[in-house]
């Protein structure tokens, strides 16, 4: 299909000081859990990015000096040579498909763990704790860099500068935003309490940074592009630093008019302590969130400008660009979501993009140290060691089976799409509902969830254009139908059910709810799928630790119920604190007057009431209702039916039978759709049951490089 | 020295099936941060314990497969070639100094992140979720194993066996203990729930373990010995398992009798969900605390039994090899405070064993996922990368120096005496108090600190051998004398101080108590140090966030005030959670009816009392006195003097003057210490206040690993 006028302008070459972006598609810099210690692994991460069109492509925040160490975070570094070769690699993936390599320089100043630059002792504009301090247990102090550290932090970030020169990026950004680096310490009151020539006033305040931007722009010369990263708005207290911030209507427009002549682009980002006010959910932040910190901010620069806020649509992009809002679009989530989303653009495909969801499995992932994952993108963080890219479907070599996929909730759909697209002769995909989609359909209905519904939408989309495959609906299944339905191949993905009896995973008991007070007690499907009747006084019991208990709360305080949210952990959806959903959420429970009860049991009490037991005490409550959150339980009646007549499978013609998603493990909605995937990426291996080996990058003793390279190159080929 | 006839059983070798033991000293596994992706940091790690006389050295508990990978915490794998590669260095290093290499074998039932072997699924006892479901966010449930698994799990453990013989480690273990392996789990009630022959009774319950070590013992043969760790007592509810638990009056001996015939050694811990209950801090566990659970079992079994507990004196270990409560001496955190601890008693040189202090800073660090750290050992973690040896000292370049340091802390003692053992012509140390070891004096006052004055025995001692260091107290010093005093190289060790008028580092504005109700603030010097006078109702403010503020509010309980005690953090005493302490710290303080408040800001109010802020609402309360905790403030004044004064050094022939410790930043004793042994091990360099780089073991591009090796050959050498 040919590039549609209507796009036509997000295509426009766009210019960067010395270099010119073949497109206005900008992917911003963001964590994958690959640093630079796993250079192969973050080359094709990135190169795959590349690969689907965007015309920008950063690393992540990239630590310039072993003073600023966040480990055990794995983040990038250029400290050395080595980090030079290994990101050398990284932006040459980038190039090799146009787009620019783009890499963020950070003097981080708020302090990690410093578990690996033990003995140095990054330093602050002032001494007080940096506010990781808050999130890193024991942290301690920055050390206040007295005058005559200045030319020696300026030339730390120089000489970072000369080697991401060096190791062949294109486009050099400062960051001075997410209130973490030195450069947003110096500018930001609340952290620059400095008396001397750097603290105060406006101009003392920016002192630093434009003799930093000077002295790295006169050292690297006139073939790189300098930009910078700016934190326009520190946001309102208790989440934002108040007046003590900066704001968009106060000094933002000034700060970047007085850099205008140093920089060759901005990238404008919003936040506070907490960089997650840049990238919040979908339950709080609909696309372009940020338009109002940001929009009357590109009259105030002659350079081109980068926003972000989750852009999905390429009508929006289109409009924010046309409204002069800005220049570029920036994506993080959107670009793993999708990588090939400027491409499918360009190619007219846009029912083709994968939206992100904003679900913020990405950032959890990242918060909890571990590798990068997507809801809606199983292959992510895959391109190197399992050889996945999102877009490229080998063939099966299996390919003349027909496949029986039961049931269509996330995992079923994923697994049946690749199957389809992976060329099985046929694929039914069948399912008991009237509609695809499973429990998405009801869970989206939670307060704040209802973009989680473009998961069903994705896939019913490319569902509905696979010749091979079928889907059928308001098809009951058991284990003999299965049997005799005529496919060789039969995969069940039944998914998971909560229960009236379910066992409290923090004492390994039974509830047991379900006989002392069994008419009061309900499950998440009575209340979002049946619409069963919940009565005034409800108790929510959180057994799960995500998002489930926490939004039946918000979504039945809404309601007008009087709420008690009980959990036996720590804290209230323990996991939103990673997917850094958890204040808001708060918040929102605390003004719907829900009441909030963490580290206590509940048990049925002989009266019919509930007994809820924490460190306090103890005591026995009423409820009308109580609604029972997890741990749900697999359901696997088909297949476990199905393993039980192995010995009919031969008459029936019936080759293997799998399972996958919640009916092998109830867990993230991410983990299903990957298990879907991973078994049609590998259906056709020897055993597909188990995954393939991955290629796990590390140092081995006594092996070269190049072997694990080779083993790469090998893999890359295989799908 | 020869070897007292009073130590010398500790030096009997030991049988161990086909292997011998050169003695009793047994380094138990434990977690160094380095796994086997670290391989040279790991095996120069554990080498210098065999080089310490530890007749067997462990690796750390070792993930058999990567459907049980605990990422991203930095454990040990053994799944294929290149970790028996990696391994093998670490065996190879170990064996070279005459110790035997033992690896412990695990598969993980409790599950982690699994961000690594994302698309694996551990496999259960039974589905509920592990214990670790409690502390790892979102882990999900285990995958019920089915009775069709379990010829695969055995052959797992089988395979991983063979890896390990292959790799060249003379020991076996098998993890049965700390209730977190399958093993484990097959055995204790609380986990298994299953109703075919392997659950239900005691016969049923083991028979998975005694078919896999018959199976591994078939598999690797004669030539390695094979043991197992075993958790004798799960504990009480609510830290332990309760009566659905393993009791050492209870099926522990049976269990014992049950293998005995299928193990060459035994290694006794104890534990339920929390592993730390084996490694409980100085301040609820004496040394040999475990005896009353183990003692009585090694009448159960024909084979050497290890036993753990903190062992630091070679009395209580020749006393318990004496009354046959063991026949080794096992030791985790005495051998990372002292790995040369069996080769000093060997020598005699028992006054120059560096005791373990009971801290837990080594296990917070693990439980951070970060490098090994130790208070008393600042060595340990840096024999591979500043090839830094806790007894080789190499004499400075520039030894011909006299240096002054200012303050016996323990950053103070600790570089006085290093600088010493370097051989530097004049180390004075002087303090203006009349005893060495500045705050630990009164820091070790605090309930269950009493072990931390190891700090100060161990350096006093080394100091007063030290010849060319002579130690000076009762010695006011300002910058001016400091000037005079004749040395060419001055150190400021002057600590850091609480103070009245604290900032508050959750929003960088001050406390404000000072000014509004001054008579009734205190800082813990004046009550720990000064005794000053405490009101009855005590308000401890704890913006530190570590034992200060928690041991503070339990001393005054204890007596007789009423205390509450405030942060604004999420949880008293965050860092406590870290080193394993928070649970046993909590049921104390609730036991004194210490009122505690989190996310709680107090602030005075005009009436004189305290404004207490939370999300819940605010009040305004009475208290006769206010405990301001933190943060602390450096008292560097010593310091910055004499930078101010840097044109009169030349003329004093001062060549250098530098700081160390909590008058650069307050932070853990442990960074204290380092610091200055740090500055002492690095005093000859070019620039010796800035850290000289150190090796980065990671995978370079284009790198053959024969290059780190021997950039890490090279700084051996160095010192």
């Amino acid at each position: 299909m040919p590039l549609s006028d209507r796009y036509s302008i997000l295509f426009e070459p766009i210019r960067l000081g010395p270099k010119w972006a073949k497109n206005r598609f900008w992917q911003t810099p963001h964590a994958s859990g690959f640093g630079s210690d796993h250079p192969s692994s973050q080359a094709k991460y990135r190169e795959t990015k590349a690969e689907g069109g965007w015309g920008v492509v950063f690393t992540e925040a990239t630590s310039i000096a072993p003073e600023v160490d966040k480990s055990p975070a794995p983040l990038a570094r250029l400290w050395d040579d080595g980090d030079v070769r290994n990101l050398r690699c990284v932006a040459e993936s980038i190039q090799k498909h146009g787009a620019l390599a783009g890499i963020e320089l950070e003097y981080h100043s708020s302090i990690g763990y410093m578990t690996e630059g033990r003995g140095l002792l990054a330093r602050g504009v002032d001494p007080v704790p940096g506010d990781s301090a808050l999130a890193v247990p024991y942290a301690g102090s920055l050390v206040e860099l007295e005058v005559e550290d200045i030319e020696e932090l300026k030339q730390l970030h120089v000489e970072s500068a000369l080697r991401a020169k060096e190791a062949g990026f294109d486009l050099i950004t400062l960051h001075c935003g997410h209130a973490a680096s030195l450069l947003a310490h110096f500018l930001i009151p609340y952290y620059n309490t400095r008396t001397d020539e750097y603290g105060g006033s406006f101009e003392n305040r920016i002192r630093f940074t434009r003799e930093t931007l000077h002295a790295v722009r006169e050292a690297v010369g006139n073939d790189v592009a300098v930009g910078m990263r700016f934190g326009v708005d520190t946001l309102d207290a208790p989440f934002g630093l108040g007046d003590r911030g900066i704001r968009q209507d106060g000094e933002a427009p000034q700060f970047i008019e007085a850099m205008d002549d140093l920089v060759d682009y901005w990238d404008l980002v919003i936040g506070g302590f907490d960089w997650a006010q840049d990238a919040q959910s979908s339950r709080t932040a609909a696309e372009n969130h940020e338009a109002k910190y940001v929009a009357h901010l590109k009259s105030h620069t002659a350079k081109p400008v980068v926003n972000v806020g989750r852009f999905n649509s390429p009508d929006t992009m289109v409009d924010v660009i046309n409204s002069g809002q800005c220049d570029i679009i920036g994506a993080a989530r959107a670009a793993i979501s999708d990588p090939f989303l400027p491409e499918k653009v360009r190619s007219g495909s846009i029912e083709d993009i994968r939206e992100c969801i904003g679900c913020n499995i990405c950032v959890s992932r990242d918060i909890g140290m571990g590798r990068i994952q997507c809801t809606q993108n199983a292959t992510i963080g895959e391109e190197f060691r399992r050889g996945w890219n999102p877009e490229l479907f080998i063939p099966a070599a299996n390919k003349e089976n027909d496949v029986l996929v039961i049931g269509s909730g996330p995992a079923g759909m994923e697994c049946a799409m690749v199957l389809g697209k992976r060329g099985l002769r046929n694929v039914h995909l069948v399912d008991s509902a009237s509609v695809l989609g499973g429990s998405i359909n009801w869970v989206s209905k939670l307060p704040g969830r209802h973009e989680w519904r473009r998961l069903i939408e994705y896939r019913e989309h490319q569902l509905s254009k696979l010749k091979n495959v079928e889907v059928i609906l308001n098809a009951e299944f058991n284990a003999e139908e299965a049997l005799d339905y005529g496919a060789g191949i039969i995969i069940a993905a039944t998914g998971s059910y909560y229960t009236h009896n379910a066992i409290d995973p923090h004492s390994r008991e039974p509830f047991g709810f379900d006989t002392v007070c069994a008419g009061k007690v309900l499950t998440p499907e009575q209340i979002l799928r049946d619409d069963a009747f919940v009565g005034r006084r409800v108790l929510v019991v959180d057994a799960d630790g995500y998002f489930m208990g926490p939004g039946l709360a918000e979504l039945l305080a809404k309601n007008d119920h009087q709420v008690t949210l009980v959990t036996r952990g720590e804290h209230i959806g323990e996991y939103l604190r990673y997917t850094r959903e958890s204040s808001a959420t708060l918040r929102d429970l605390y003004a719907l007057n829900v009441e909030m009860l963490t580290q206590t049991m509940a048990r049925p009490s002989a009266s019919g009431g509930v007994r809820l037991t924490s460190p306090l005490g103890e005591e026995v409550r009423e409820f009308d209702s109580i609604v029972l959150v997890g741990p749900r339980v697999p359901e696997d009646g088909i297949y476990k039916g199905l393993r039980r007549t192995r010995d009919l499978w031969a008459e029936n013609e019936i080759s293997a039978v799998y399972r996958i998603g919640d009916s092998v493990r109830p867990h993230l909605i991410a983990e299903a759709i990957f298990s879907g995937h991973r078994l049609a990426r590998e259906i056709d291996n020897s055993n597909p049951a188990l995954p393939l080996p991955f290629i796990r990058e590390r140092r081995i003793i006594g092996t070269e490089s190049e072997e694990l390279a080779f083993e790469a190159a090998a893999l890359s080929v295989r799908s």
